[in-house]
């Protein structure tokens, strides 16, 4: 199989090879057969007298020991991998809650807060009054919002319930699933999947969607609090790929998810160029990105990104990266083995997150400056053991535009109509110029040719007239491939869509069309998109799972992804995955996630690994959400 | 392999085969040889590039495709059950501080305190000022409490710190273990243990000490409030084993964990008993328990216990069994298939737990006592479909005496010494007539035939004079076996301990010895044993590390034991588990686990699966704890 369609992915795999590196793509074919059950989703370790294993071919054992069928015990498991995917976005959305709100009492001199804007919208949203308080009286109050919405209480998670339209208020409750807490949803559902517990599949999958709308908020929240303390998104120009590694530059990557530590590194790097210089680097301290911190800093201040996801691991291999600087989530164990066959200093900054062979910097926000600039050095200090034989930057690199906030999208149609920013792209999705909206999420995933399920759907939908956003890694794959640019519009884009965007481009002053795919931002910005979508829905006066809005993660790998899949159905929108994920042993929960959930929710799961057929059928589901609108 | 060395389970597996019904021993046998993977813990699924599988004999992938090692994946696998055990328990727990709050704001009139000796002794090792306070006022306090100690905060969890020795609290600190949320603890250890995040394996086990810590305080909360809403237990006796099914009665099980609902049950079961006789049962209703709702009622009512963990389905099969109400945890899917061959009702109560073919009746504080004379009703209903062709009740039960919580013991050390209870066991402790004390927990297991663990290794420490303590399924070993009886003392225990129970059990006034095994409750209640350790360790001035008190598991089945044992081992004590647990791939997490911990907290696991064996290893570890003290 292609490992990857990505020309740098490529050049530095052939040195990989040369070297007798392993790579991911070495170790999953390694692990190649996999075992059926767990890719079924049949194999159940929840106690002791396990692992028990549905036979899928109904010959040998169809219960486990307690009785449990496939579609329980699929349905259990799919339960914890959308409570471990809220944890995580969960996660880093309370320690931005906790930087708020140590901001506000003026116990982070280093994490002023950056847009107030944002601030007071976030307090209007929760109906906190803004009203002659001081800026940081409301941040903390909004901070102290934030930390409720993780304990169980008699009322909504505020963020889950006030970021979406009123009918889906009402469709959760009808349906049972709306969280009372982030943390409490997690644990009901560790709770309800533990041995001899809840053991109807439909059950099950109605807690996971609950979990969901947590992860959603979450998610939510993240965003907002991220926006609050380092600015909220505009449009940047930037390089993606690994030639923006410098061959004359201390290379430093920031890679992980939370902009908490990566964006005071961006905010200070260039302070110590000289110290760079002064070590032999004449071209100072290149600070770029991986996947989803890459993300947060190429947002608000236009890093280059270097590499996402499964090509981490490369970026090591250039040879020419002197420090790789990591928080949390998608971060490869195979990183520190790649950094000890170079000078590559691996360094983790967070308590929960520690890899054998690498340095550990505890990051705290009270010494924010000082821990990013100490880090910074240990790059400058790796340079002096560069071995400039092992140095070899794939040239290749693509423009990349993004910074396409929420804000920065109805900023831009507002340059077309002021009055009602969001008439000219509903005047266009009625007229059909613009068929639908499109947003890409997820990873790359070692099964996939890394980035050819994204561009090949890309490709498609947008030569059918369909918006496309994307956000993380999926942005990522889009940034390498030259797609976030006018250029690829002009190319690729169908007549009606290109028409948009460039009215839209040139109204915004960009001198041309808008990118073929708006980046939002980092995987935890999914919410962005939802927020266009729920303010669409509200300015037609219909629920979001009317709207022709589809989303899609082709190369999905993590449960974060599942989670995500999960409220994104759950809000309503036709969702597909180009990969498999470990349900088709449980064929009820397979066809609650496929059909049954369009009854309750308006969306559902389309799993379609074949990128041109995943397209086809989202383009379909677009068509009949335009027919139901009689659009 | 023998299934079972219960002569009542036996006599029912007998019925089984004849019918050919198949239970959860012919389940196991199909689901063996079980995957070595999943029983050596190094099988991955934490992503959709899964599952990854490392070779134990190192020839196959030594590396998950991220590059994991089999310890990292081990570490990982292992905290997820100790987050879905905390889950479990603290779930139990938060759901009775609702009724708890509920009770005091008057909006639950069938729960009323009962025990407001408990509730100021809670509130008290709170800090929360009784003086002058109303009761519902001060019920309120604690209810509250408890309910922030599951939100993270600033402040350690409180029910973690105020239960245990000071020694305890400042090694947790030292070693960064101390929970400050139950929930939160959960979140974090599955957001840690999700893609790309900690990679350490002896990081990710600390995190999961810290996990089961909250685990260990939400155990003590539910003990706690328990004890508050339905009085704390005192000495009652009983009768144990399937022979406590009538066939003159309509038999109602009572099964699942949470006092809640099946104390409720308790109460009102012979009330109906006139409307039981007009549907043909002479005797009434015949309230049995299964499993830890059926401690919870034996410990506070003296309802008898039909049977626990791995037979809870022979009780269905003796065809005499109307209804089975279940609330949540250890209840067995198979139980449904079980019930559909029978007249028997299985009725779930709970909203995170239901099973496909069994009836739902949703519980609610509010209506309490009406949907509990409803379920009777079910199963006075279900008494007219009987066949009584089908029944048959093995002769086979026990008489049990139980209801030994923390306080019950000092009650009955204070009529030896009314001035200083703890004085006559910890003087015997000291000459060496009490060893020791051994703690038995956990389930049944269907890889050990049933109970066997549990006798062999309670008879070779008592006759070594340690005294045993027991919960769960394995204090309902015991009791189908005789040995929660003072009988047994005298049968089974060396001269020294014999000598102290019969000492301590006159002066009770049970004219005779205390029980070989003193039953302390459900599984949830293992934080009375701990509560005896700490009040010893307080009193000696030493911490819980240096006492000669041990634990053991020798049938453990659930994620819960996982987190139990955890806790355990933090707590300073040897603990034994009986069966593998999944670590065994991963070469550090079985050392850490083994060997390491005992230098971080003293306790350490100690897996040996014969018992005899095991017990001799216990016996090393009370002597060399004796040798520490030098006594």
């Amino acid at each position: 199989m292609e490992r990857t369609i990505d020309l740098a992915s490529k050049a530095v795999l052939q040195i990989a090879e040369r070297e007798g590196y392993s790579t991911i793509w070495d170790r999953f074919a390694a692990q190649v057969p996999q075992c059926g059950f767990g890719e079924l989703g049949t194999c159940c370790r929840i106690c002791l007298q396990g692992p028990c294993r549905i036979d899928p071919f109904g010959e040998g054992a169809q219960l486990g020991a307690c009785g449990a069928t496939a579609d329980t015990i699929v349905a259990r498991n799919l339960g914890r991998a959308i409570a471990a995917g809220t944890a995580a976005h969960s996660g880093h959305a309370k320690h931005l809650a906790h930087t708020l709100l140590r901001s506000a009492q003026g116990q982070a001199a280093d994490y002023p807060i950056k847009d107030e804007a944002k601030l007071k919208a976030v307090a209007a949203r929760l109906g906190i009054l803004a009203d002659g308080k001081a800026i940081d009286e409301l941040a903390k109050e909004v901070a102290q919002a934030a930390l409720a919405d993780f304990s169980e209480k008699q009322t909504p998670v505020a963020w889950a319930v006030t970021n979406v339209t009123q009918g889906r208020v009402e469709t959760f409750l009808k349906h049972g699933v709306v969280p009372t807490g982030i943390d409490s949803a997690i644990s009901e559902v560790m709770h309800r999947t533990s041995y001899g517990c809840d053991a109807d599949p439909v059950n099950l999958l109605l807690g996971g969607v609950k979990c969901a709308l947590a992860d959603f908020a979450g998610m939510h929240m993240a965003t907002d609090l991220a926006d609050i303390l380092f600015g909220t998104p505009k449009p940047v120009v930037t390089q993606a790929n690994l030639g923006v590694l410098k061959p004359d530059a201390v290379n430093i990557a920031v890679h992980g998810h939370n902009p908490v530590l990566s964006d005071i590194i961006a905010q200070v790097a260039h302070e110590l160029d000289q110290e760079a210089r002064a070590a032999g680097a004449p071209a100072g301290v290149n600070l770029v990105g991986i996947c989803c911190t890459g993300n947060e800093v190429l947002m608000r201040h236009g890093i280059p990104s270097a590499t996402h996801s499964v090509s981490q691991e490369l970026a090591v291999l250039t040879g020419a990266l002197e420090a790789i600087v990591v928080d949390y989530q998608c971060i490869m164990p195979g990183l520190a083995t790649a950094a000890e066959c170079y000078h590559t200093r691996l360094i983790t900054t967070m308590p929960i997150v520690k890899i054998s062979g690498a340095t550990h910097i505890e990051f705290s926000e009270e010494k924010a400056r000082e821990t990013a600039l100490k880090i910074i050095r240990q790059g400058i200090e790796a340079f002096k053991q560069r071995d400039p034989k092992k140095v070899n930057i794939p040239p290749h690199q693509s423009t990349a535009v993004a910074g396409f906030s929420t804000e920065a999208i109805v900023g831009a149609l507002s340059q077309v109509n002021a009055e009602d920013p969001l008439k000219p792209l509903i005047d266009n999705i009625v007229n059909g110029n613009v068929l639908g909206v499109c947003l890409f999420a997820g990873c790359n995933n070692v099964r996939v040719p890394q980035d050819s399920g994204y561009i090949a759907m890309a490709k498609e939908l947008a030569s059918k007239n369909v918006l496309l956003l994307a956000t993380g890694c999926g942005a990522g794959a889009f940034a390498r491939q030259g797609l976030l640019t006018g250029d690829a519009t002009s190319e690729y884009a169908g007549d009606g869509l290109k028409a948009v965007l460039t009215a839209v481009g040139q109204a915004a002053g960009l001198g041309g069309p808008l990118p073929l795919v708006l980046h939002m931002g980092s995987c935890v910005d999914n919410t962005r998109a939802a927020d266009v979508a729920v303010a669409v829905a509200n300015k037609l006066g219909v629920d979001l799972d009317r709207l022709p809005v589809v989303a899609s993660a082709p190369e999905a790998t993590t449960e974060k992804a599942i989670a995500i899949g999960t409220w994104a159905v759950a809000a309503g929108l036709p969702t597909h995955v180009g990969v498999v994920p470990p349900v088709l042993g449980g064929p009820t929960v397979a066809k609650v996630l496929t059909e049954d959930l369009k009854s309750l929710f308006g969306g559902y799961f389309i799993v379609e690994t074949d990128p041109v057929t995943a397209a086809e059928k989202l383009l379909g589901a677009i068509e009949e959400r335009r027919r139901g609108l009689a659009i």
